[in-house]
């Protein structure tokens, strides 16, 4: 999982290109292999404790599905990277988290880096970097570690629900990145909550002040999230576009699907960008408006208490000869004066609608 | 209807792509299946019961117009999907209301989802959800719910009004369209109104609070629109140059006409984008200049009556020896300067220009 | 003349399209005909009162301009139309004065619409609308109301003045055109007039606080500019790129001078289009500058006189031993402190440079 | 020189297109002509009085540069014009100052438009027009006034520096555009300075008030700039991709590398775009930096003297029965109490860090 | 290195084109040389004090890579380049540090520009010129100054480490640019840092004032990386698009693999980018917000001590008859009434959320 933006960005700095290093968080999971193995009529499952054996399942005929979880565990990468031939930077890119989604196109299979993403408990972003080979028969998954979003795919061929177990590992492929993409639309929602959050918040008589650093936040992922989403259009578009006799006619129609499934995501994420932006304007106003509310009581309390006050403060005064002070109701007429101009001030106010 | 950006969109997540699942408000309308069968000279009308009874207006030669209203009836969707041979993947993106606007060309047929846009009883943008397939003499338009926009083309058929009775089924596609693209004027000329309203209350003495709650609401809102509107350019332009036989030369000049109308609607959106960006602008400087009205307030008179009352307070001290307060006239004195203090500071607030 | 931006918008909904209704105001002038006969040696000049009148000069040899005022004596559009076999959904563009600027090829002619914009007596902007029809050796020109600007084209051909009488008739919609184009430049003048009559009106002491109304005003004429403007660009390069045989080759450069013209309004819209944004910014550090002038003066005055009051109310106290009372000068020691501490305070401010 | 963005932009309109009219300031220089001859081993250099004498040295064998100041002098420019059988546009685009930078292709000739910028005396930005056209032998130059940036040039072509007298026409029109664009250099440089003067002004006790109006004049000379600037990139991408005779193969690297230094100057130009954008927000906050400032020292003064003058006012009271009056030391303990409740504050202002 | 912006543009302006000018600091590093020749089996380091011993080494059949720090020296620049048969505007390219990222392709060479990018010691952007001439069997590489990121690289040819001794010269040119971009994460790294303690001191009590500065300086480095990285990405596309013979087929997936990180770096500058502009408003809410603070402070005391000073005031007055002045305990009355006031006002705050 990729924490910060730049963490561990280091790891591989100075090393000869292809190298196998894993630069997530070291206390990635352990290594889990499994295998599907089906066609229209087969089907088995499988765990594996070493990689050597899923070789003759590769090389079987029925679809193959090796799913590898733990991306520290670099040897086994190595390994079967070996076996497939793979170029030795998929198996850099492979084990290298910050890795961008894209599509690699050679002689024998198709290379492509995807990122699942999630909230994790902390209500954080979490970014899990995937990639899948597909090749003549099989796809081989490597996830950085446990826990994903393809129990339904697992369920479908083992239950041979929709069409899966007659097509081919292409639409395998499609299959598995559909899955990816259409958690997407779980994390868009959560995002509208958490906008939705903070606005309401906005319009409460106390905003917490933190709320610039929530926003800031906010920002911050949905750019995350944008990163992630982007990309992908690109690496679908050449995945359908393809000539490639691994991907099969009918696929097509599938991939294309998709393809509009993530332009929707990505819309998405741009619309909540702006709102995103629009919330630190939001503020600004609800700032501005609570002080105007401030500075309109000061305001009104001043306005009115200073004159008299001065009024009062007059009569204080010491002189020998103020007449007023020697009538019997000068007191009484001061106090209708005072209830006089405090009546007018408060018809002043209302004309101004500050009351 | 689309109530909010993300309601309902896991429903059809962990399912086999392809699964028709309607996604919108359970409580659609019932099931509601209209004909319009037509040529130069022969017109029939009818309301079907069944789905099953459509099938022969297809087949038959003239022109058939088949009007399904209510998505939710997934079952009536999935038999006429197959006996017209469409795509499972069409199937879905009929049912599903989250579907962006786009157009699919197959072998035999077109296939075009639309978003029609309209106010409801509460001033909130609904959107509703409308599919077409175009096939050799047929339409097929799949709306979510009851009502829509296409009453004027009801009657030019029943009254043979203009030439949509002399034109095929390529030309029934094109005013369907056409009909839902007029309406977004309406739209527009709404979305309009409410930007001079909210314009209007910020230049009133006391707009609400909610205003700024308001504006991004109309953010929201355009943004929605822009989704629903932008999408429409690719689709119409990708009908007039499509090359498909279903697509007559004649034909090309209308859906010319429709792409023009549908860029000048896409600029009304982006200016009123820009208008409502703006209002938030004007809101803090509206808020700006009341907070400086408040001040100015405060400030004059604390200005005028603090000297006043310090002068009077000097005059209520108990100094044993203050000589101006054994003068015969002190009192009278003391009143002439404050006078001339107030005179003074009222000449200085107007040459300053706050009076 | 197009007074807001969606009025009389709904005229044409749901109606065929290609029916001529003219949605403009209703108040439009009265039908209008004049005809320009011209070559090398030939002139003449005719108003005409029936549009049949109109028909002879078309199929005459020389060079036709027919000039036709008043877009809502619609029945003399048909007929023209009519006779000259112009596509029905030209007729409807030539009188839908919501058309944005537009250019159609046809196999015998070309349509196209333009606006002309000036600001009218009230210093609005009002746009006109007028669209051509370039045919072989005629150009009809069709304008919503009295008055144009191409009365120096008249004299041209009149006078024979320039290369106009020795060109064909693409050179004269070049020529009226180019015409409208010219006057944007007034336009584009105007509106940097505005601009600084808002940038000198913000220095002032007081500024209209409609000032805000204004700058959004301004802001919508200048995207209402745009909208007239920049499909112009699309519109002659379409123009002068076109292998039609009505376009001279000679015709091109001229063209190509014109499609700079357009460039260069362009980029002066987009520049004026920056400043009024920065019109806004301006005006809020305004009235930020303002407010802050104010709060200076409310804080020098209550900073000083705010203490003295407090020592005049330290000895206004009744205390029966209050030695400072009965020193022989305590009061003239009283007002040196005074002097003493509100010079200390003016020395303060200035060397704050409050002052 | 373009004084206003749109001075003077009328004197064309409504002229037959291809008038040469002169549209910059009336008091522009005198007709000025010179001219330099030479190959690899023959040199002349001279001033002309009339424009006819220049016929004799394009018609000769050697390179010629005619270089012509004072654009006001139209009758000259029409006398070459016609000479070198000029189209009558580019007569007119030579002494149409407002005409942005372009390159026009001919059968026998480029014509190409370029602006020299440069601070005058009153530091505004001056914007001098100037045109090219490169011909089989000679490179005619058209000047709006004097003083120049080709010095140099003439001084390479003088000593015989550099490759200039071994080249052809085409290279001396690279040299002088190499020249122009040379100059943009010291116009970032001094916008640069003119940005970080208006920095540090920001930052001092008592910026300027008009610094606003002197930000919005920098974003219009910004403007300017890049209007003047951006579309050389097209101008000589146009001139290097062109596979006209008149431009050698070996003449296209310098072309390149021109077009290397404009892209750095445009690049340059939108960085200082965005810092001086940037400058606003900058004062913005500094203005709202100071009133913060201002506000605490008001809440300072008020918030101690107003309690203390409260207690002050409490024993100003007259009431018959106050006991803390008649106590001996009542005043000393008031005074007490004073100090205390002054120090507490100040401790509270320590801790709210407004001290 | 780069200082500012701007620094030292002038000293080439006015030259011939392809004169070899030093425009960076004086106080450049020494001439320092040294070579690498290798294959599979050979290899061979050496320091040379003569670019002249160089000359062997480039025509020996092994891998050359022959690094050259100092671009002061330019006649050095001048001899290697003379042998090798550059083109003189190449040579001005790797003596100007102001030059962009770019790539030339001659028909014998390619010619490469990057920018080396690190914070100094006083933590400020700096920014080194690098280039490199790939011809068949050789690199050469041009630094301005000593220290570079190339350790590695040497370390892996001395100790044959991964494949770079067993491919050719593109591979080298491949390594030394995949060196200097693997440095930009660490760059990336320092900005995130930078940002970050940015926006923890705008939450801290009493931010410096210099912020905007900082945040301003935060931009302008921000826009140096862009127009360091930017072009790169053309570069490297265009490297890898080439079909020049000296790019072999599989060092292009090296290349592809290049251009991934590129963009990788480019994404985050964006980002940063965009987290900086935000900063900026970050700031605005923030000093808003401490204003709403020292406002409410001062508004709280004024509206509780003005009024109660009010009432002392009151009783303070001197006329002869106040009833209440005589009543036995009308003092304790007093100060029940103001003890209640008190409270209500403190109700009242509690009530608004003030306190």
């Amino acid at each position: 999982m990729e924490e910060t933006t730049h963490s561990s960005v280091k790891k591989t700095l100075g090393l000869a290109p292809g190298s196998v290093v894993y630069v997530g968080k070291k206390t990635s999971s352990d290594l889990y292999i499994e295998v599907f193995d089906y066609d229209k009529t087969f089907f088995e499952e499988k765990e594996l404790d070493h990689i050597e054996d899923a070789y003759s399942f590769i090389d079987s005929k029925p679809i193959t599905w090796i799913n590898i979880n733990g991306l520290n565990n670099t040897e086994a990468i190595e390994k079967i990277g070996g076996y497939c031939n793979l170029h030795p930077l998929i198996l850099e890119d492979i084990a290298n988290t910050q890795q961008r989604p894209k599509i690699d196109e050679y002689e024998n299979y198709f290379f492509v880096v995807l990122k699942m993403l999630y909230f994790d408990q902390d209500e954080k972003l979490a970014i899990e970097h995937i990639s899948f080979v597909l090749g003549d028969g099989f796809v081989i998954s490597f996830q950085e570690s446990d826990g994903d979003v393809f129990d339904s795919i697992r369920n479908r061929i083992r239950n041979n629900k929709g069409r899966i177990r007659s097509m081919g590992s292409d639409y395998l492929l499609y299959a598995l990145m559909d899955a990816v993409v259409d958690n997407y639309f779980n994390l868009i929602e959560a995002m509208g909550d958490k906008i939705e959050e903070l606005e309401d918040e906005l319009f409460e008589e106390k905003p917490n002040e933190d709320i610039t650093y929530d926003i800031q936040s906010l920002k911050r992922e949905i750019l995350k999230i944008r990163r992630a989403v982007f990309p992908l259009r690109e690496v679908v578009n050449r995945l359908e576009k393809s000539e490639h006799e691994l991907i099969a006619k009918k696929t097509q129609f599938y991939l294309r699907d998709l393809y509009d499934h993530i332009i929707q995501v990505s819309e998405n994420v741009e619309i909540y960008r702006d709102m995103i932006w629009g919330l630190m304007d939001m503020y600004m106003t609800t700032i501005s408006n609570k002080m105007n509310e401030v500075m309109k009581v000061l305001t009104i309390i001043a306005t009115i208490f200073i004159p008299l006050t001065f009024l009062a403060g007059i009569y204080g005064m010491n002189f020998e000869n103020i007449p007023e002070l020697k009538y019997k109701y000068g007191y009484y007429i001061f106090w209708a004066v005072l209830v006089v101009v405090f009546i007018g001030l408060l018809i002043y106010f209302k004309r101004r609608k500050w009351l």
